[in-house]
């Protein structure tokens, strides 16, 4: 059995005169947060060990025994079984000293050539890479039930708004692709974030390289890793690929909550252009009438949770002087919660998009109102030769006439809006139609429904690399 | 027992025609964080049932039997038998369906007049409550100490510093005071916050109030409120009280952070001002000399975890309309981790300022490198006449002579003093002494060691109190 | 002329072999923001130099010469034609130097006894003191009009939301009189911090005191301050004071932010509850007929602004070794800026406040729809004797069937709501309507109409204090 | 001239009854900060006038005009002679207006087919770009500064800190690199975040595309996009690029606060590690023998305000529903701050790398001092067959013994060192030199002065790329 490690309930070791204060002990141990690295730590140390074997640092038949030994304490983690102990701080100690029990010296040779510092920094790497490819995958699903959703509705009409004012027609399918190419943005982030955690820190040691003749390569290739990091120092001190992580995680926390905002905003009987199905809705402990879009809005309220650790994480890493300090313990519990709040809400969304009715009859309604084609009608007298700031002009005189009869464009008569401009003519009633607005923005990016399907083709082969 | 929260495992209420996915199940839960508030839940509970029962909206055969009810409660959660169930979301839910197995239909009338929203915004306070007042307790603690440290200390000489350069001598009691300062001021703001959360928001209902002749007055006199709070909309809406509490809480991790930054600092080997007791310190996995300052370089990394909170419920708030919505059940955890950290933390710091131990002689030495009473030839010359814009550019002068030289200023002689300005008199020596300079600093404030006596008086006082 | 400072366009001073570069001079200077506090900084001055003659550390007549320097210098710089020069660094040096050009020695005594750390220190306090009386100020004046609105439209019915569904029904005035409780709060936060702000840094001189005699608290008397900084390390160095108030001044933007939002969404067409004046609204460049609320949807977005100058002054402070540390210049400008969007905010809302127009038949109908008084019709039941959670489930039955039928629970026959609950009698109907509902809230704190007055009068008295 | 614009001080539009208040003007105009996308607004502007002309959308004759219009206006916005006017709101209805003057309808018709939605969002991405250049310059240009630096002093050896205690002896060459690797990866995030700044909005219009014929690839092409938005709502709403880009500066500046916290301690006079050239130091107002490293001291102050600028964007997009809102005005200032000031700090930085002096016998005294070769002789039992466990501590009982004693590991004898492990023979004293120890740590990114050399040369060729 390890004798430095168990004594750690006493004394750190041989250099101290006394043991660490159990309040201390308390505060400083991180095993029952980080024990959830606890694979990404046997797989690194496995892989630590075949290099050290290969390059004849350790005997052969340790590498055997480590290998026993880890398959057996992965099973016991699996299954429960297994001890975590405060004493011995952290996943690192626990599973190290779990190992000499079951292997004797082979276990102590196990940390030949390396430290606690580059260890965790590749437990954290491997557990980051594993957290994106997850990451990658929710938006993937999000992305395609988004744009199922946005075919079903290429033509169904939607006001669009700017400043919640009604400025133009739109397509419902159009407003959905908005969000499947934030997500798709999110998707590109998360994958150059992953080039920079896949860099492998294994072989920094402390802090300076080890005396022992390691090779970095050969436990980069082994871990999957693309990369070694260039320099030890860096390599154990730095976190700034997780706080680039955690930057694209606030970034589709925030696209998530523009959405909520949305539905929520749809949802509300005033508006009613949705229903949300029961299944992502709660009711009220006193009044029995309400169904409320829970799930929307407490993603939207979780947002504030991750821009939260993004603030930590940055708080955290200011000014710290090289290499490592106890400082950087504090990186974990953000971290996983980031991924977890980012996991189950996008897992949520992916789901509640097939939840979502649409009731194109009050999308329709609220586009009659607000005088949504008051922009064709400008374009139209463009086309007819005025200049685009005269006929904004002209236009505006419209809406106020029709603002103060409460009517709409369409309801004025071709005398009344020659009154405006004298280039109206009958043609013109056909521009002030919600379907004529929509399909005459016809261009790339633009809303016509022949240019929605384009599109959602585009993304659909997108999602099929 | 009663029906409607018995089937939330099925729908939610009778106006539903399914059930929440398991997903979202877990997703809006809120029961296992928010079990946390159980004596503040039974606490309110107890006291809104006395006042029904008070008020004949319940008979007093239903304060007894509730009382009854929420005694054996609170036993089972003590002695940790009470199982807290996903399918009843909440603490409030999980209570209430015990609560009505218990004692049937008196449980089922206990929700009367009330409403979840006000329910939580009064568990909260009562929580937040108490955690001020731990809170201060505890800034008493580390102020008792650090004043303790200080009065060994009134005499012992350390170099002060601006831009961690040399600047005047100061003593370390002096310096300590700085830190029984700035965590006074702590304690102001928690008592200024206490104000503001001490008010009761029950009764509010849903938003709106209740249809029952209740009397807010006599709740809030049970459970100890100064005050109402006076509009029902605001009373379940907004969170203000919560993030005053957080941000009064990132000052006093701002100053843990300051206070850590100088320990680690002191007890660097080229420094080396000060050392912590091994209990307060662990070594390294690798290096097997090292002592390191674990307990101060954690807080430090602390602090961003608060600051991170602050931002999270921030932006939790930002925009939300009346009255209350789901993103406000995210106002829990980062308060509970808030305070979890602060407790901690002071806690573990009150302990540790025992545990330091003041290296005088090094102390000294550092003060005699950096022409420390630059200033106070300075003011000498100004005592002799010379306008401080003139003296202080003749010292200037001095002390370039001395950088070249690479002697102290009190190594120049009388007439080399002299030549920087014929105002020098034999009398300048005693000015130049560490002891004369911060003896000199003699008024409020000041670092003068009976100064710095009278204001450890001062405090001891207010400790007191 | 001072020689130092007037050969800071060469070095430093005379310890510097070589000026500082005209890159560094430009990142380091502080003149081009710092002068807004130039009427603080004489201010101060003059306080200074008044106290140094009456103890006799300068004559009399310096003092007068420096009263009629500044006097000089405050004219110029109000009339524009001080020339603020970055050589000169700050605000200080800038006056100092100019002092000393009109008034000679005198002009260089000034700075006896003082250094820029507790000058500087100073300034900002006063500057933060008179923000905070504008502000409070400014929310004094936004609440009463608030209050006025709230008076107009304490009878007015609007539908209370949570989650954005119809809740129960509230008046508009209760629902105003919310933000009166909110900005409140606000006003008493800006009077706790003032306390802290109150305190006079002048004599902590670098950081350790000065060797003159001088008399803090005379000077604290004839600035104004409660009470002089006790600590002199302490007072030149932390700026918790400053991220209280920022923090302060971000739950004011919080509140700022909600209302917003609700303005923006009343007054989107399909919710249509106000119209915002033309004079707080623009156009757009394409559309002619839009007007849109920008105001408040500025506002919203200047939230943000304020919650990063917290989230900047945080991080800035965090991990400060003692005393005071270059850092802290960055403490002004998010200062400034935080200064500036709350005045300014504030103001503006107060005047728009006047510029609301409120639509009670669009606030009634939205009330009809969405079952508002499902509430009520429980209480009814309870009131007949059924336990709250059972009279809860047999509501929810009834709105469901309401919700299939798509009818209001009003339109049920007396014989279709017994079928719920056979306790249901004649008298239920007055329960159901939207004014029984409000007027039964009838306790403080409560919607009822005349609590919604007796609460206005209730302010009208605070404001008049 | 254009009628509309031209009575902006009036009311906004002919849909308007009153104009808005001078208080709203101020609050809401953007012009006297989104002037300095003047630049970008023209190139725009001329690169969708060609396309117009080219699609037949506006008369060539109507080009020409608007290419000399713009040429003149350029010129007085260079030279200072333009005339910006708060009535006109902002950058793009100034130069518009302008435009029209000079060159009557044609300016009016320069608007066709746009909207000030996709305009600003065309210019912010215009600006974004070129600030994203510029800064990936300046991170090569301190790069270089710092590969210089750590070629001279490949072989200076400087302790290693962990926890600020010494470590293991490192070289200072390679503690530079750890910086180049640094801002390595923030010149990689820039270049990621450059290809999703840089796809063009234009075209989008409002938020619906537009009616006119519009080339939008074409636009692309001129204005050197890599792409279009491919969708109109997203196009002008979301602003994920910039927070992104803030995201990634704050990186920048966290690298920056590191490297300042160390050069600051480096030069205070216990360390003094480092001297810092007088041009980038200050003096003291009181204190005449100061010399302060005010360069990196403000430095590392700035990081708090790139921090808040970020936490502003993100508060900023939190929950706003599509399409534009007038809360985006408020993108500009934090990201111009952020520009300025990653761009300034950059720039004094690569500077100041030349003006550090670099005191190796200072560096070499405090490796001495702390054990730094411990370790190496933990790995030298570990090579004569001990497991490292158990090496570790046979070490730690040395270091207690030289701690008790105040001596070094290699002061002991053999005879004592046998003491702690009989495997220590006479080729102990070798590995416990600072020389020895590192020199063996010689495999890629360790501190050997070969690997070091060898990195300088691997990053000496990514330069020149």
């Amino acid at each position: 059995m390890t004798e430095q490690l168990s004594k750690k309930g006493e004394a750190w070791s041989a250099r101290f005169s006394e043991p660490v204060s159990d309040l201390v002990k308390r505060y400083t141990a991180s095993v029952f947060f980080d024990n959830r690295m606890a694979k990404a730590d046997i797989e690194g140390s496995l892989a630590h060990a075949e290099m050290l074997a290969a390059q004849n640092i350790i005997p052969a038949a340790d590498l055997d025994a480590i290998r026993r030994g880890m398959a057996q304490i992965s099973q016991e983690i699996e299954s429960g079984k297994f001890e975590w102990l405060l004493d011995l701080e952290d996943v690192h100690l626990n599973i190290e000293k779990r190992l000499t029990e079951l292997v004797g010296d082979a276990g102590k040779r196990l940390h030949t050539g390396r430290s606690r510092n580059d260890q965790v920094a590749t437990d954290i790497r491997l557990y980051v890479r594993s957290a994106i490819d997850d990451i990658t995958g929710l938006l993937h699903q999000l992305r395609s039930a988004l744009v199922d959703l946005a075919e079903q509705h290429a033509d169904t009409i939607l006001p669009g708004f700017t400043h919640m004012q009604v400025a133009q027609p739109i397509t419902f399918g159009h407003h959905m692709l908005a969000y499947v190419e934030m997500f798709g943005r999110d998707a590109e982030r998360m994958a150059d974030c992953r080039k920079r955690v896949n860099r492998l820190p294994l072989g920094a040691a402390a802090l300076a390289g080890t005396t022992f003749p390691i090779d970095r390569l050969r436990v980069a290739k082994t871990l999957g890793f693309d990369d070694v990091c260039h320099n030890s120092l860096d390599a154990v001190s730095d976190r700034d690929f997780a706080i680039e992580f955690t930057a694209a995680a606030s970034l589709i926390m925030t696209h998530v909550s523009r959405m909520s905002e949305e539905l929520v905003i749809w949802m509300s009987p005033r508006v009613g252009f949705i229903d949300i199905a029961d299944r992502f809705c709660t009711g009220s402990s006193i009044m029995p009438q309400k169904k409320n879009p829970d799930v929307p809005e407490l993603a939207r309220g979780k947002t504030g949770r991750v821009y939260g650790h993004l603030m930590g994480l940055l708080t955290l890493m200011k000014g710290q002087p090289l290499a490592y300090n106890k400082d950087n313990q504090e990186d974990k519990e953000p971290l996983f919660d980031t991924v977890d709040t980012v996991v189950d809400t996008l897992r949520i969304f992916a789901d509640m998009a097939g939840g979502i009715t649409v009731k194109p009859e009050a999308m329709r309604a609220a586009a009659l109102q607000g005088y949504a084609t008051a922009t064709d009608l400008a374009d139209y007298l463009v086309k007819k030769g005025l200049p685009f700031r005269d006929a904004h002009e002209a236009v505006a005189h419209a809406v106020r006439t029709c603002v103060d009869a409460n009517c709409d464009l369409a309801d004025l008569s071709l005398e009344q809006l020659r009154a405006f401009s004298p280039l109206v003519g009958e043609d013109v009633f056909a521009v002030l139609t919600l379907e004529g607005s929509v399909a005459a923005r016809d261009h790339v990016g633009g809303t016509a429904p022949n240019q929605v399907r384009a599109a959602i083709q585009l993304v659909r082969e997108q999602l099929k690399m």
